[in-house]
């Protein structure tokens, strides 16, 4: 029998456990199941004041807590009974079925490897976030868990961002990008040219490989899934949230020194702001799945709010219930052949 | 003797010739030397509608002309009298300080290596760009003219970068980092900590080095010159314009799905977006110097308007006369033993 759980790590984020347990209370009205981890005796105090709301999330204490300050590979074995890594051993143990935390986010990835372990066949797993796109969203990975990465790496990451596309947007078959510098085949690096030829010379019958993109298209609708190492996912992702806001403080600081019409615009334009804001929020999202581990790891960044926190909740009870961890094993398996070929391409 | 001349290639950009010619005829009126390189009967012929507004440009003969779809390092030997090479000659020849071009930028790169030759000590050119900032403007190299880069060549980019920030933001000593994904020293991948150790060990007389940076930094006005390779600056680039397109492409959307309100409130914050656009337009930068080679190339994009090839026109007199070339040789010289510890680092 096999558990819908979700585990919540109550002592992940900068405002833990408030956020969390407030999160995990929404849920549980919402109908989700959810164990709360981390020190019983703090999480009981704070659950205090929703007891006259009907029914609690459970509890699974844990007395540790990792902080952010803890060297990720080092913390997980020196501190085994933090809330953290207890909510992936309820997961290996089969009394979770995911977990979602706003901690540290290498201690997730290091979790994610040494406890749940990568999916027979994955070389490396990824973290995946999402762009806002006129249509959805636009998924890309690898965010941050492998700066340096081989070809067959990057040919994974298209594959699993694949399953997750076609999960999370109910996409019959993603259309899947490599990130370069340009989109003809003699552009970008040694390592995306490999994944590129393996790509174009092994057809799926998962997605649509349809190249190289640029930066530019992560925003514009026409490409699904994006692939590219740790490294520069990362560096993309800070810099397109530092361009949203040096443009929204820009236009504030005008409107700021400006004559009494344009201060009336601003007015006037608030709604239009305010969806803006809604729509590029990374709380709208909920968190960062780690994808390729057995299992559903959801990270949540560490100033997470409520609402972020809940999102995050609800995408792995999402996950769980349309069976991503199952896709992405079938997916892996069907795709031994294009790895093989990826490996060969390796240049170490 | 020496000029000050600039070569403006006048069959570079979408548009030509008609852009360039009207670009060179402004410059002229400022007082600039330019001379005009291409076809000399369609330049006349251009320049007819100019004839009673005073001095015109120069012209230099150049019949042929490299074209956006030519293989860069191919096109400049067949075509040795096109007119961008033919720019370089005379920058080479003495009888231009200066070369300025909306062509094929990866022939540009090829021009400036094979004609130009590197300044002594430098292993690799950049290509410069900038990001606006609520002082100035943030200086990145390199922006695509190395996709694959050593620990010397980061290096190098920094020693480069402060060079051209201190003549372009007369500053004293700018503060530079390297471009990573998180600022701990165990961040980043083999190649930027190999450089940033190296600038660690070794402080420059010229410029102070402040570590790692992460992309939002681009915008916020502590950094003046950030380090990248140049894979990960063009996507950065192509990212930070895609993500500002998205929101004025959102707000625009937004408002003309909206009631009266929000239109009205549109057109009276109007002023702050004009504003915006004039400050995020590349236009307004002119072009992209090419920095490591003997003599002063400004790369403008192929689609660049007459203010953009201007003020290109314009960057290059400045830099002839603020005697760009020479502040870059010395530094070059004055920064042989920090070279050289980086490339003892270089792990090829």
């Amino acid at each position: 029998m096999s558990t819908r759980r979700i585990a919540v790590d109550a002592f992940g984020g900068d405002l833990c456990p408030a956020v969390e347990l407030e999160a995990a209370v929404r849920a549980v009205r919402e109908g989700i199941e959810v164990v709360l981890v981390g020190d019983r005796a703090q999480i009981e105090e704070g659950l205090a004041r929703y007891k006259k709301q009907g029914r609690l999330p459970a509890i699974h204490h844990a007395p540790d807590r990792i902080t952010m300050d803890d060297t990720p590979g080092k913390a997980i074995r020196a501190k085994p009974e933090a809330s953290m890594p207890v909510c992936f051993d309820l997961v290996k143990a089969g009394d979770a079925a995911a977990v979602v935390s706003a901690g540290n986010s290498g201690a997730m990835l290091a979790c994610g490897l040494f406890k749940l372990k990568r999916i027979r066949g994955v070389d490396r797993p990824a973290i995946v976030t999402s762009f806002p796109n006129p249509k959805r969203a636009t998924t890309l990975l690898d965010m941050g868990a492998n700066v340096e990465c081989r070809p067959v790496n990057l040919v994974q990451f298209a594959v699993m961002g694949a399953v997750y596309a076609t999960l999370q947007h109910q996409l019959a078959r993603p259309r899947v990008a490599i990130l370069a510098n340009g989109s003809e085949d003699s552009k970008g690096t040694e390592l995306t040219r490999a994944a590129h030829r393996v790509l174009k010379a092994h057809p799926s019958d998962h997605f649509d490989y349809v190249g190289y993109i640029e930066g530019q298209a992560l925003f514009s609708g026409v490409i699904d899934v994006v692939v590219t190492d740790g490294f520069t996912g990362n560096v993309l992702l800070k810099t397109a949230e530092g361009t949203a806001a040096a443009i929204v403080d820009f236009l504030r600081t005008s409107v700021a020194a400006s004559p009494l019409s344009s201060k009336l615009g601003a007015l006037l334009m608030r709604p239009a702001f305010r969806e803006f804001k809604r729509r590029a929020d990374p709380d709208t999202y909920g968190g960062a799945p780690l994808v390729g581990v057995e299992g559903i790891a959801i990270i949540c960044h560490g100033g997470a709010s409520v609402k972020a926190v809940l999102n995050g909740i609800r995408e792995a009870d999402r996950f769980v219930r349309d069976g991503l961890a199952p896709g992405m094993r079938e997916a892996i398996d069907a795709h031994a052949s294009l790895f093989a070929a990826a490996r060969a391409e390796d240049t170490n």
